[in-house]
């Protein structure tokens, strides 16, 4: 008889979204008149820009045409969207990364998700708290988690580093040292970020401890301040101890044409073994590239009309994040985050606990966002707002937030 | 010190189809004004069809529009493709399947080998010998394959079924019960499958035992016998004990355009838990859909035009695969498949290895095909030519043969 994954059923409980849908579904079905406004899940608004548009086009015409035609692509993608990358994101910040240590995917929750299958089972991990729920959900799967306390919201066998407004937001290095170290800066969903000085000390720390850290930086095109590094390549030592994962979707909205990709530096090495030639074959056994019209698309955010237009699409949310953080600092209300990010962190008032005052802000200013309970237990009393809503929207939600 | 996954380190070789371009590249190197016919890997050569052509535009139309622009997709995929999925793939041959059974995603490579993710670590294996190599190798990475012998090249915590002409290239019922079957038909390389009938003995054969069939149908479009099933829910009993994967790949054409879909019965359980809410889980924690423009040319594959298109194309190859068929049993060889399937198999002559034959067909005829012995100890002597290329080439590749 099939056995299952027993690991499967410790996770607890549903996907924090779908219990925000359904609450937003069940109120508007008491009150079909009221027009919600969700700066809830981080999904954008903005159409693609033209030159993506555009290059699309092109592309679909490309396979419609026998000489153009494209069948299976290369395991690692396409040529040109990895030597873009390289030059724009890479070259062009001092960091020297060869194509081959590149790895296109089709976006960053599906890199962050399967990049623990190359460990082994007896690493143990260490998560900002809190923090994007995949990097802790997909360890439990993996079962490298230990047991779950409902109590305390924690596993066991998880490194909780404590993101709060008595760290500054920051996670400390961790007293007991941990095998993998998930960070994401700018980050999800706090909207801090730390400076490139205080990254070197993580990767110091790793390299001296044997760590290796997954640098999640799907939204360094957010970043503002210049002390703070869009790569983790750009600390010295990060290609002997970081893996880094980078997303389409808030710089150039993606979220729904789904693009990202993996860098894993060839010095990077357990032993003998480079975990390059380990993402290679997870990559090449287990996927099959991304479409290549996308891939396409992708080379268009690196073109000169690409980048200009998407500074443009980025500074629209950037104005968003101001008005929301500025709105609610007037408020009265304890913020942080939108400087460097697309996210707002607001500490709720009253005591209140998140999932009150997600039920307040619903039921008296019509706005959804998102209980920070929802990203791990030191996000209990906080709340996320998001800046990928329309300007309108935004505004209105801060006056309606102003006047609760 | 992080530790690595060991089990990738137990892989044998490199990746079957890496060898085969290495050596057509060294070849090409020595041999320039060489024309090499490519009848190897199984991607296809035509453009895609006109509807879909077009649907992609419109969709891409859609995307440079505030009003249109899509973000993150529903979860299991938009329900406009799944219901077109339902009704077609399935109402249409009698089968009643609900779209919350049917779960888009970017390929059957991924989800075949994704799939095993929801089962437990103790879990026997049997897999048709020879056979697709992703089944093994995403074993092989999960750890439940045992110790490799590189003697007779088979792990010994897998149940091999040889498909040779003593079985008919059929697999017979193993006599050790498995927990996990995966069975592919049409098969990937042998180009044979069974009956329904024989395919319902399995059905019966794991609902008795408790074994749970993972049913890879990515070649589907390619039967032409009434009495071959499109899909195993053809069987009675099937949705209590099978898993199905499909592919757009082969019947429109998307081995470079990525979609495919995975079906999960709700009534497949281990015990009280549903294999289609743990799939849901992984599916909504390690993936975040297909591009919403590839959903909708994967939705323009049911309409009218796009299913007389698709017909014609398929047609296309079906033809090439009667050619390569004809042609080979004309110059004497022994061959098999190429009727319900885009692949013809070949016995090697003169009691050549497959990789000997391989060399031989490259250096005389400058054709490329795909040894046998690569997709599994027992095809060792045969050869796979795909019916993927042109017409011309085709032709021209048998005459070639021919004439060696």
């Amino acid at each position: 008889m099939f056995k299952i994954n027993e690991n499967y059923l410790k996770l607890p409980g549903s996907y924090l979204f779908s219990t925000i849908a359904k609450k937003v579904a069940a109120y508007k079905q008491a009150n079909p008149d009221e027009a919600v406004i969700s700066l809830g899940i981080g999904d954008v608004t903005r159409p693609l820009a033209p030159a993506i548009i555009k290059r699309l086009h092109d592309a679909v015409d490309e396979m419609a045409d026998e000489a153009g035609f494209k069948g299976y692509a290369p395991d690692l993608g396409y040529s040109f969207l990895r030597e873009a990358i390289a030059e724009h994101d890479y070259k062009a910040r001092g960091v020297d990364i060869s194509i081959d240590e590149i790895f296109i995917s089709d976006g960053a929750k599906s890199d962050s998700g399967n990049i623990q299958e190359i460990f082994g089972q007896d690493n143990k991990i260490a998560v900002c708290d809190p923090v994007y729920p995949v990097y802790v959900d997909t360890n439990v799967m993996a079962g490298r988690t230990g047991t779950y306390d409902a109590g305390s919201e924690r596993w066991s066998d998880v490194i909780y580093m404590p993101c709060t407004k008595e760290t500054g937001f920051a996670p400390e290095l961790p007293s007991e040292t941990p095998d993998l170290i998930y960070l994401c800066f700018p980050n999800n969903p706090t909207g801090s970020t730390i400076t490139k000085d205080q990254l070197q000390e993580w990767v110091d720390y790793a390299n001296k401890s044997g760590a290796c850290i997954i640098y999640d930086a799907a939204y360094e095109a957010y970043i503002t301040e210049d002390n703070v590094a869009h790569s983790i390549y750009e600390c010295e030592g990060a290609k002997t101890c970081a893996i880094e994962i980078r997303s389409f979707s808030k710089n150039a909205g993606f979220t729904g044409t789904r693009l990202g990709f993996t860098v894993v530096p060839k010095e990077l090495k357990c032993g003998d073994v480079t975990l390059n030639s380990l993402w290679a074959r997870r990559h090449g056994t287990k996927f099959n590239g991304v479409p290549y019209i996308i891939q396409q698309a992708g080379a268009a955010v690196y073109t000169p009309e690409g980048k200009a237009q998407l500074k443009e699409q980025v500074g629209y949310y950037q104005r968003n994040a101001k008005i929301i953080y500025d709105g609610l600092k007037e408020a009265g209300y304890s913020v942080s985050g939108g400087v460097n990010a697309p996210y707002i962190w607001l500490e709720t008032p009253d005591n209140m606990t998140s999932w009150e005052f997600f039920d307040k802000l619903l039921n008296e200013a019509k706005v959804v966002g998102t209980p920070g309970s929802g990203f791990g237990p030191s996000g209990e009393g906080y709340f996320r707002l998001t800046a990928f809503g329309t300007y309108e929207n935004t505004v209105e939600a801060v006056d309606r937030i102003k006047r609760m």
